[in-house]
């Protein structure tokens, strides 16, 4: 069911086509670049259709034959981004699971559309239950399982105890980075990440 | 110099009077306890200077003899907030310390306006550098000192070795519950709490 989760989004927020009309894939493709774009620029409240359509040089109505509203928008692009999906890292130890897992969540929280991006949908989440769920949707899809699955091959390995738990796993790799890059904007001190790397394989009870 | 931060910034973003008018304080606590409210309900980027004044039941220019714009006075309502930090844990044990803390963030976490306005300030602060600084030094102020005396009292009573790293153990507090409770926005399971003052008390090298 979870695993469905942005599939069903992106279908319902996707519009069926007025009449037998064909959409442009391409004109579909620039649309939702003119959306990171403009997220980025602007931020998800001031956005416009008028300034998406203007960017992805299409006119109004080619975005309004495809989504109902910014809000839909927003959701579809979001959700297909998080279907994608990261790579989980398979290194043969936790510690190297975990380091390698931290590398590739710092450099995504390090990128400049995502530093702007994510702070702007988050806030407009406050507001919209409907937003919040579909980001609490894509967060479910993209990162627990990779958690759980991290988790419990350590557990196979013997390195961590059975009821080890992947949530809790999840909160310490992801909350300290973002954390330190989102909220706090720092910059990660050298060798923060094999510190961080050590401190959660601790945590969790494996060996360092 | 770090400790003046927050003074700076509010003795910076207020205005000094024009002439030798004198700002009568009543209006100036009900603008500030306007701001929280109109950050509340639509957010910075929505907000005016006009709803704040409407809110507080002041004219407009009651809040401009104030304030030279609506940055600067949520900047100096932020600084404020900041100064009166909260009171660092001391219950004579690493553990101990580390569970106190956690409730209280965890308090402040899911408290309806912080879960509202965070977001919606670091949304803001992505594209305003003045307001990134602000929040920085706010931080900075208020969490790492309480987080580096808990360290080095833990190290003095032999809990925790010399260089054990109060910053890391901020982020190992802070950044899970703020993933959880504003990013992913969602509950705290059962003995969550617990959970997580045990795997940090690990993470730092202290003992069960």
């Amino acid at each position: 069911m979870a695993k469905n989760g942005s599939d069903h989004a992106s279908a319902t927020a996707r519009r069926a086509p007025a009449g037998a009309a064909v959409l442009r894939e391409d004109k579909t493709a620039a649309i939702r670049a003119a959306v990171f774009a403009e997220l980025a620029a602007v931020g998800f409240a001031r956005m416009s259709i008028e300034g998406i359509a203007r960017r992805a040089g299409v006119g109004k109505t080619a975005v309004y034959r495809r989504w109902r509203s910014k809000l839909h928008l927003v959701l579809d692009v979001v959700s297909a981004l998080a279907a994608e999906g990261l790579p989980t890292p398979d290194t043969g130890t936790l510690r190297g699971d975990v380091r390698m897992l931290l590398e590739v969540a710092a450099r995504a929280l390090r990128h400049p559309m995502a530093s702007q991006i994510i702070p702007d949908l988050l806030a407009e989440a406050a507001r919209s239950p409907e937003l919040a769920d579909a980001l609490k949707a894509a967060l479910h899809d993209s990162q627990e399982g990779m958690a759980a699955a991290m988790v419990a091959r350590a557990v196979e390995r013997g390195e961590l105890p059975a009821d080890a738990d992947g949530r809790l796993a999840l909160d310490l790799m992801t909350g300290p980075l973002y954390w330190r890059l989102v909220v706090a904007r720092d910059t990660l001190p050298d060798g923060y990440l094999d510190e961080l790397a050590d401190a959660v394989t601790g945590a969790l009870g494996g060996g360092r």
